[in-house]
Order: C-alpha cells, then sequence, then structure tokens
C-alpha cells in the first residue's frame, strides 16, 4: 500500500493523544517468546521501545531468554534434571544461564535499541544490588531457581534519569552473592510494583487470554482480579497462563495502573497496545 | 484510504530518524497567511506545532495577523495612508494593531495549542522586554511602524524550560514604552539569531521561490545566500519574496542552522518540512 | 516640604521591620478604578509594586479595564443589552473586551512596571490554562460572562520563580476554548486562594467599608467574616461594596492570610497599607 | 520634623533607582572608629547593613576593634612596645588581640545585625583557612603583625549563598597555625580584590580626603588613581590617609568597581553613599 | 613495634564495615577536659575528627573551656561567687567567658582541625542565632548562666552541606541579644536533639559510668535510660556523672540513635568508640 | 602479629594525608592476571577498591578474563587460529568472549565489590556506545578483534555521579552493531584519557619493569616518557611489557596525571601504590 506523505503526517497527528496520555508515564516490558527469536520481529520491537523513549514515556525492558541458554546448554553437553516438569538449576547450568542471559542476549537487546536510535544501558539483577533473591524451592530441589525477595529499584531510577532505557536480565542475586535464575515475567511484575510502574506489559506467543483458545474470536480483552479464581477453576486460564496472569494479579494488586498480556508476534504489538483504543491482549484489571 | 492499526505503527516508526535528528532543537515559526485564516488548516498547523514539542522538539511561534488587523480598522472607520504602498502606523492604528494581535490573535493561538494537547504561553514583545525596538524609517513617515533594535530572549528561554510552547505577538517595545508595529517575517528572523535556533520555518502562500512563479514545477528547492544577488536583478526573487529571502539570509548568516520558506496552504506542511526527506518548500542556506 | 538626605536614610531605615516581615510574601493586587484612569496615580502604583518586588516580595497583579472597554464597544456602536443591571456579554462584546484588556491595558500594564525598573509578564487566563470558567448563569442570559471553576497556579508560580512580575488580565478559558469574562475582583480572590498568598489587596474608588459613607469619619478597619451577615442585612454592607467583600471573606475562609479593601485614589495607598501600623482602609479577617 | 506616611511612601519609592543599580551587588564594608564606639551610630550602621541586605544587596563586614584591644591589654597589664610608632604584637599581646576581636567584637557586630532583623555569620580570617598571611616585618620586629598572602573567599561565598552576612575578624593564619593581627583596612581591600566586589566603603573619622584638613569646604569627592602620587608628595594624603587611599588603590586596581572613603561620624553615612547621587566622603577611581 | 606497609594495608580494610556503617551519620563531640588541655591529646582528636569528615562521617564539635577561662579571670582579678558550688557569671565574666570560648578556644579548634588536612568554621550560639538561651536560674542569683531554650540548626546544615566541620562555643543568646554562659554537655545534647543527630559522645576525664569508680574493671558498658534512676539512688550515677548522664538520657529520648561518655585521655578513644566492636565508655542507650 | 586497637587508631590516622591527597580523584584500574585467578587475592583487590570509594576516590574498573574465555573456548571445544601469536577472533569465538566477559566476570566482580560492601554497576563497551570500535586490522585477519575509535564517557560519568562504582567489560561496538574484543590495557588507558583521569593502575604478574628481570632488586621505579625508545631498544621493556608501557605512555601524554604498572601477586597492591610515599611497581610519567 502506498501512502503519501500527507497521510503519513495525518496519521503522527493521530497519535497526540495516545502521547499525550502516555506523558511521562513508565512502561515495563517482559520481553521474550517469539518476538525474541524472530529477526524481523525482534527489529520491531526495538524500534517501538525507542519510539516511546522518544515520546516521553519510559520503557523498562525485563527479558528472557529460555532458547538462547538451551542452545549452549547443549553444545556443552549439560544435562538437565527435571523436577515436576521444571529444569533444575544446578550450579553448572546457572553458569551458563547468567552468562547468556547477561553477557549474550541483554546486550544484543542494548544494541538494538541503539541500532534504532535509542540509548540504553544493560544491567542484570546482581548491578547495584537490583533484584534480591532466595530460592524460589525451600527444600532445595530446584537448585538456583530463584524468587524475588526485595527489589531495590534505585538503579533503575538513575538510569531513567540519566536518559537511558534499563534493559533487566532476571538474574538475582542472594546471600553470599550466589546467583539466582528467576522467571522474567516475574522479574517483570516486582520491578513494575517496586517502581509504581503505569503499566505492565507482557509479550507472549498467544493472542492473550481466550475463553476457548481453538476459537480466535474467544478473546477475553479485560480481565477482572475478580474473576481470575473461578476462570482457573474453569480452566479457562491454565498451562502457561497460570503463571502469567498471577504475574499481572500481583502487579495491579500492587499498585501497578494496568496490565496487558499480548501477542508478541504480531508486529508492532506494543505500539498497538497503547496507541489504539481498542487495544490488544487482554488487560487484567483490579476490579 | 483505509489504512489499518498495523500500518499506522509502521509509520509512527518511520518517524523516528526525523524524531531523533530533532531531538532538543528549537525551531522558530513564522505563523501566518492562508494557514491563520482557514479554519481547518489552523487546526493542523497547532496538531503540528503540539506534535513537534512532544516529541522533543521546541517550537517557538511567532505570529503575524494583518487581516484580522485590516477588518478591526475598518469596523473603527480608521483610514490608513500609504507610503510607496506601505501602510503608515499613526498612533490610533498602533493601538488597534497591538489590541488585534496581542488580545485577540495571539490568544486564539494559544487556546489552539491547548485545544490539541499542548501547554502554551502567549506574550508580546513587551513582556519582559523581549522585542526592543525603534522606528523602521527615520525620517518618521511611517509613524510607528518599528524595526528590531535588540532581543532578550531570556523570557523565551524561560517558557520553554518552563515547559510551554511561547507563542509571540509582534509588537517591539522602544523608549518611553512607545509600542511598535513589526513585520511578523523580521521578529520571527531576529529571534532565532538571538537564541541560535536550529530552524526558522516561515509559512507562506505560495510553493516556495520558483524560477517561474506561473510554473508548479520550476520550485527552487535549495537557494544558496551567494546566489541571491543575481535572482533579485534577475527578478526571480521579487515581490513578496525579497523580503522573505531577505529574513532567512539574515537569519543562516546569523547563526541559524537552517531556513525555510513553506507553503501553509499545504496540510501539516510543519510536519511535512521536518519529517519527510525531500522535506518542502525552498531551503535557503549559507553558502 | 524639604526633606534632607539624612532624613530619607532615616525613613528608609524605618521601613526595615516591614520589609522584614513581608519578605518573600505573596501579595495579589486587584488593581482598577481612579488607581488605573489617572495617569498620576498609576505610576505610583507602577512604583509601589516595583518597589514590593525589590524588597522581596511576590505582588501579583490582576486587572480590570471597564472604562477602556466600554470605551471601545462605543467607538464599535455596539450596543449592550442589561439584566438586572449587568451588562450581557455576547460574542461580539466578548471579542472586544478580550482585545482591550488582553492586548492593551494588560500590556500597558507591564510597560509600565518597566518603565519603573521592574519585569513583567503579561498574561490571560488562556495562558496555561491558568483560570477555567464556566457561564456564570446557568440560564445563559448573561452570555459569556464567567465565573472561576479551577484556577491552575503552575503558571504564576513559574513566572514568579523566573524573577518577573505577573499580570493577569481576567479572562477565563471554558470548553472549547470559549472565552469568558470574568469580573478581576473574583479572579483576583480565586488566584490568592489558588497560591495560598498572604495578602489580597483590592483597590477602589471608596476609602474602605464606611458605616455611613457620608461620614469619612466612620470607616471601618476591622471587618470579621461573622459580622458580614449582619451588616449586609443593615444596609452597611451594599451596592458596590457586596461582591468587593464577599471576594475577601471568600479569599480569607480559603485560606489567604489578610485581605484589604483599600483606597486607590490615595497616592501610593499600596505600600501605605504595607509599610505603616495603621494600614488604610478596611481589612476582612477570617474571625 | 514631621513626615507624613505619605511623604515617607515617596521617599522610599525614590530610592528605587538606587535599589535597582545596586541589585546583587557585593559591596565590602571596613566597619570602625567611631561608628563602633558610639552606641547609636553603631546601631544606624547595623540598620544599613541590614536594609543594604533585604533590598538585594551583599555586605560583607570587615572590622576592626582598637579601642577594645587596647583596654584589655591595659587591664592585664600588657605593655606594648613601638617601633617607629607602631605596635609591635607579641605573643602576648597577640593572644588578646584574637580574643577581643573574635570573640567579643567580632560577636556583638553578629548580634547587633540580628538586633536589627539580618541574618549573620561571625568569622575571622582562620576559618576555612579564609585569610592566609605572613609577618608584614621581614625583620621580624614587629613580631605578629601580619600581611595578606592570600585570601580564599569560598568561606565567605557560601556564607553569603546561604543568605547571610559574613562579619570577619581581621586575623590571619600563617604557618603552623600563627595567628596574625592584620590592619582592617587591608583585609577588607584583599577581601574585596579577592571577590571582585563592585565596592569597597572604609568607614572613618574623617569626612574624607579635604585639600585643607582645616577646611570642611575642600573635601574631593572624586580621586584618580593617577593623582595620588601628586598628593602624597604634596602633603595632602599625609597621616593616617596615606594607608587609607593606598588600599582604595589596590582595590580599584585590583578590580574592584568603586572605593570610598567616608565619614563614619555621619549617621546612617553607608546608605547616603549609596542612596544619593551625591554620595559623601572622597571616591577612588581607577583613572 | 614495626608494622609493615601490607599490615597497615589490612588495618584500613579492616575499618571498612565500620566505615560504611557510619557513611554520613552525624556526630556530636562534646570536647573537653583532659582532651583539650594536653597537647598530643588534643591533636589526636583533631586527627579523628578529621578522619571521619574524610571517611563520609559529618562530626559537629561543641567545646567547653573552663580552665583556660579560669587562667583569664584570674589574670584579670576578677573574682567569682559561688552559689551552691556553681559559680555566678556576672556581667564581667560573661564578657570573658565569651572572649575566651568565641575568640581563643574556639579558633585554636578551628586551626587544629585544619593543621590536620580538614576545613572548619568556628561559631557561637550567637552566629545565626543558633542557640537561643534565657536565665538557667529564675531566681538571677546565677547571673547569666543560661539554658538553651530554643536550637535553630539552619546555619549549622549549612556548614555541613558546603563542607566544613562546624566547631561550636557554647555560648547563648536571649532578649536583647545578652549572652548566656552554657554548659557545654547541654549544648551538644541540645544540638544533637535538634538535629537528630545519629550519635553523640561526650569526652570525659573518666573512664566511664562504673559500678565502683575505685575498680577500673567495673565499667558499666551499657547503661539503660530505665535503669538511671535506680543507679542515681544508689550513688552510682553520681557527682559530675548525674549532669553528663542526664545529656545522654536528653538526647536518646530526644532522637538521637545513641549516646556515649567515653574517656577522653585515652588516645583516639573517638575512633576507638567508632571504629572497634566493643567500642569504650559508657552507651546510653533508650530502653 | 598482634596489634592493639590503638595501634590500629593510630595507623589508620597515618592515611590521612594521602586520604586528602587522593579526595575527589579518578583512579582507572585496568584489572587481571594473578589478581583475578586467586581468590583470596581477589577478595582483597575488592576491598581496596570499595575503600577507595569510601575514602573519596572514585575508582573505575577496566577488567580482562583470559583464562576464563580459553576454559570455556576449550570446553565447547572451539579451535583458534593464530596469527604472528595472536588468536584470530572469529564469530564464534566472539560470541563466548562477549558472554564470558560480559555476563560472568564482569557481574562476578560487581557481586565482589558488594560482597565488600560497596555499590557497583557493570557494563560492557556496548552500554550507551561507550566504547566504539574498528578492526585493529585493516586486513581483516585477525576478526573481531578490536581497535578503540572512540570513548563516550558519559555513561561512565553518571555511573560515577550516581555513586556506583562502573566495573567494565572491554568489548567494543563497531558499525552494525559489531562486537569486538578489545586489550583490556588498550581499553582501560583510552577511558583514561576520555576522562582526563587522575591515576591509571595496571595490575600485573611482575613487580613492574626491572632493568634485568632476573634480579628483583633492579626495579626502574620512574620511567620517563622521553627514555622509552632507548629501553626498548635495549630490550628492557620487552614481551608483554611492551604493550603495557605502550599503554602506559598513551595515557600520560594524553593528559591522565600518572600511570602505574604494579604487581596484582601482592596482596593490596593497589592501596600499597596509593597510601605509601614510596608507592609499589613503576610509574610512567610524562617527561
Amino acid at each position: 500500500m502506498i501512502v503519501s506523505a500527507m497521510e503519513k503526517a495525518e496519521i503522527l497527528v493521530e497519535a497526540l493523544p495516545y502521547i499525550k496520555d502516555f506523558y511521562g508515564r513508565r512502561v515495563v516490558i517482559k520481553y521474550g517468546g517469539a518476538a525474541m527469536t524472530d529477526c524481523e520481529l525482534k527489529q520491531k520491537v526495538m524500534q517501538d521501545i525507542v519510539l516511546m523513549k522518544f515520546v516521553g514515556m519510559h520503557p523498562i525492558v525485563v527479558h528472557g531468554g529460555g532458547p538462547e541458554i538451551n542452545q549452549m546448554l547443549s553444545r556443552l553437553g549439560i544435562q538437565s534434571e527435571f523436577v515436576n516438569g521444571f529444569r533444575v538449576t544446578d550450579a553448572a547450568t546457572m553458569e551458563i544461564v547468567e552468562m547468556v542471559l547477561g553477557g549474550k542476549v541483554n546486550k544484543e537487546i542494548v544494541a538494538g535499541i541503539h541500532a534504532s536510535g535509542g540509548k540504553a544501558v544493560g544491567i542484570s539483577g546482581k548491578d547495584g544490588m537490583l533484584i534480591q533473591a532466595h530460592p524460589a524451592d525451600g527444600s532445595g530441589k530446584m537448585g538456583f531457581v530463584g524468587e524475588v525477595q526485595y527489589v531495590n529499584p534505585e538503579l533503575i531510577e538513575k538510569v531513567i534519569e540519566n536518559g537511558y532505557i534499563p534493559v533487566i536480565a532476571p538474574i538475582g542475586i542472594g546471600e553470599d552473592q550466589q546467583s539466582y535464575n528467576i522467571n522474567a515475567d516475574l522479574v517483570a511484575a516486582a520491578i513494575a510494583v517496586s517502581m509504581k510502574a503505569d503499566k505492565l506489559v507482557l509479550l507472549t506467543d498467544v493472542p492473550g487470554l481466550m475463553m476457548n483458545p481453538a476459537d480466535s474470536n474467544s478473546l477475553i480483552s479485560v480481565l477482572k482480579v475478580s474473576e481470575v479464581e473461578n476462570y482457573v477453576q474453569e480452566g479457562i486460564i491454565a498451562g502457561g497462563m497460570v503463571p502469567k496472569v498471577q504475574c499481572c494479579v500481583e502487579a495491579v494488586t500492587g499498585g501497578v495502573g494496568r496490565t496487558h498480556i499480548i501477542d508478541g508476534r504480531v508486529p508492532h504489538s506494543i505500539l498497538l497496545e497503547i496507541f489504539t483504543d481498542e487495544g490488544i491482549g487482554t488487560m487484567v484489571v483490579n476490579e
């Protein structure tokens, strides 16, 4: 489709009310899934984030990195034990997780933001004692799978104040400087709560929460916290959606303005969520 | 034409390189002509200015107001004397000029910016002793037609620092607090020079400077200062274009980055100038 | 009378305790009446205001402009309809009110302050959305006579912070950017309340509230809010004094330190009020 | 003489141009002589200084204290040796000089400023290493009579920035923390130079420099640096005037705007110098 | 004992946890007794204070000066009357007290801090109206012995902010600028309370509070506020310890973190208190 | 050896002059070699760096990580090609270099600083576009071995301003966001020059430059830039010392105050260099 310069100008101007509404707002974005592995999608996410920054928002990026971790573990021949379907993070695995997340994925995102014209600083939860953690599993069976104990957002605040976009690897630090591997959704939610963010956006590989996953028209646009329990019992919230919805619930009940589960496979999904009245995906609200 | 949400997102993102380039830049806009009298065009100019502010630029608006002045003079039955085709500004006329520009046109623009979601402050050259002036014509025949003697941009700097868009009526103040009526193009150029602005944009009712005004394909996109004299002698720069080009020359030789004469009759002409590679109108460069 | 330099020095020093007491205080001055039409009185008011600024106070000037509005309406042959003795402000009238107040009277005061050595910025209630208004009369019979709905003092705070004296035309802005004509006393009171000003001074053409207007010795120096109702019923507060006293009551009950109705016909009446123990005029106190 | 409130207001307003001219200026005042010993004069000096501060100037007070030192030396039976008419400052004398100047005179002035409504901090040249000194006399015969080697005005700048009036005892500090007794005129001049002060005022017990000390009409109002040498040779600048004029010359040639030798016996002499066109005393100018 | 460079480095590093804990803390030190009269001890106290400043603490020094006052009174032949064992401070005595404390002792400490590499400003309670006082004894028998009425810590805060160590002579200022002689322990406690200091340290000439003053092993390391009354009745807190303990009680109940009575005769006693786990002396805690 | 608390206090105080001299100074430390691999030495370096920060210096850490890279390459079976003895960094190698340096070594140092009581932020040359690089070898044979093209120290300045210790992995970023592997000594020198650091310290595994490496008494304490060429020709500067000396020369000639090559195998070598008069190792000076 050919859009004339004039039409483009009109479209820019249409964005004004949204730009105004979101001016100065803090938006925590959990970045992962297809949006991170697909090269083209990845570039669009970077552009969305940089655009947000330039029009006055403060995006904060928290990323995962599962596929790259798996690949490196496999190259090194490190076998993982599984407990209840979750991978146990032993010391050898933890070393690789930290290297891949903090040294590779994190810096690639930073470079991607620079390539799109923004300025970013990549940190992990160890920097500035940002994410203090302890074992997620009291029994110790899961190894160094961690749980957020406390977020000290000072460093993030400073990075934002200094004009950079913070990009955060979900590594926690425990007693004796032990590293912990924490689920990126949980980290994003905890950071959003600690900063009283205005918005939390989880990028996923589904369109949102659906009444019937097989029916693309059954998307639930707005999910109330009060409905969650029933939906879980009815099996509508199931599988990978359970922890994602839980993160959103924790965030909105913890003071975050709005939370969204959106489809990262859709190009520019973040902009679509912010710059259109309909939004996309499922919004979880504190009602 | 129907543009999907996705396409709109793409178009926003296309603007990123321009947004980045102009971030923090100061752009003085001389606002007048059809863009001020046509209601729809007017609203688009307001939107353009507000958008510029939100994406990090610092627009400074200098406005004229000829038609509204004429209308009020006529309603009051004030006859104007003309010398060499220029209207003499006697005391009775000056009173009306100042009232119309500072009390009506200026505040309408301020209200228009607010209506488009921005924040503005309307001032005249009297406020903060912004524009100090003396008679343009030593002989005194032209009355209170003034010439900029000195611009003290402190107040404009403060207005920008405080987050507002300055809107300036081209009234000067002379000795004994005498008001002077100054051409808005000249005021815009003088302010741009005093602030070392990055850009000066003159909105006119022509497409720019043309080799042959009758041929819409003869637009001169780039005019070098060194070419001006020849073009004047050849009659290519003639009529109303003479003072406009002169303003641009004074601005670029006075330290302003770039100056443009653009067609205010084109909707969103300011955005088109800034957000497209080709730009529109005639750019005067210091070569 | 000849006063020696030494005696002048003594008099300056006598002012010290008052200067100390008022250091950093905000004083909203409603400027109007004879003090605005008489050329000599006018100059003295300007001097008083500039002196206040230099000795560390923060004067905020709100002005009226009735006579100049009437004169212009009459020159234009605009007839006014009256309802219950109040002039109806139709669209044609509103246009002139705004032009005269914002474009002429306001800027003359600004220039007068500069002439006395101060620095001022003239704004109207439209600038920075300072005064948000709606129709004073629900029935719509009064046209665009407005009532203050909300004052956003941010712009005034900034103007003061930047070292300028704010001069404010009593124009309000309503929905759809409609202008409203608001009584200057009401605007002064609303601004004083919004800024938690230390003092509100209304310049009038009477010595203050009097037990018997015919007896110049019957001035009521201090009026308690609790006495107002009785005085109104007794007819002591009557005519033009009713709204003025009402403004003072709203101000002191709204958190303004002190409010004064003083005689603008007395030269340097503002300084007399501030720099003498007795003060002048009537002070309304929240008791 | 009875001056009405109105006349007082007029007189305040007459001061406006002077207040404006001196706004933000730094004035170093050497305080001593009769103005310090006479109780009534003393109070007036305090008032003058506080008034200066409130109208926006920055007075810096350097004081002497000869009579109080003499009195204490005499009470303690400390005999002074004299060399060429100058008192030798041995260790026993220095101890008393420092105690009297820093502990008594300095704090009395501070208290006097507070009594007049100002805020002051009393320091000596030891505080913050303000005045670094060495022996004035290389031969060592004069003991601890010192010469200013270096002024580090940082502490004075901070005191001013914090809103206090600095009051300085003329004690210098040398190697090994040795205290030195330095002439207050010299200290005032050195401080004025180090701060690039706008004015240095020396309070004395004479009307200024006179062609003929016996003739009160022979005051020299303006003394050019270029005239000094001749006047010294002619004996017009003689006795105690020699060092005072020398201080002024050092100050104006060192970058201080203006320097004045005025009569501290005249009530409010400082205000008279600043707030009248004629000024009083002798002004030394760099010509 | 010879300590190698390497061992010294180890010892510096051992101090790290203490340095970290005390970073940014405010410590009010009452300086007096042997630590002030013994030359070597004095130098060590100065070093301790400067070291505290350089490693990030904010020491505030309040000093006494009894011996030097006595010596000067005796040199001047001023006889003191005593009431209940306390010296009556008549006007003649007060003059000497103020001179000696503010002019001699205070400035010697300032010079000592400079000699050890720090930056200090010496003030008395008169400067900036720091310590407002009234007679300690209502009957007037004690003369100008004062009691702290109000501490305005603004000046101390500014001195600290500006990077200097404040050194304070315990002189109070009453109505009519009357000076008062106040016990330095009381001043230190009042200042500590007014600033919500983290620590108050009283340097004394005893090891602390002892169960049996004759038995050096009977030191009470921690004294609870709740125990004080009993200990006073049992005579364990007696003599000079009564007011010292009282000061500590007032401080800790007034919001000061911790208070200590330590032995100023021990070299570097302040550092020992801060940089060792055991501390020294008696700590009074709010339990 | 047993050192008493008192002796420890004395040793702390001995450090005062050094602390004073280095207050506010910026010290770039190249951290590598044995000091990084030996666990005990490592802890001591962390302590030294934290101590420096607490006593007012600004340490900036640049680290290598050769052994850990080699180990990971070997675990992954990545073979390296060598050209003239230098390892070629192909894409597969670069990926591992970046992961190990930025994700493992960098964060371990950050955690170590936190364990010692400091606050750190770990970044690589990609963050904030800190280190812009291009291929070291024009022929392309060396792969992604980089050379510093430009250092933008803004991010480091901000990190310091915010109170953190910056820890920097020597990864550069080139066109198209390509990562480059740069020698850590070169990065440390370039950063020191870009910040006009006061000191550059290179931790090595030798005592410094020696006349005869076999003779431990032949250490050259001070090396002048003017002597370097001769020493190179004489073979005294040889092998690994050549690039290290070259870094120092570039730094001192580029405006860095002092540069040092010291023995990281000596415990607390950094403190020894700074806190002893003799220093350790070889200092390169710009003479």
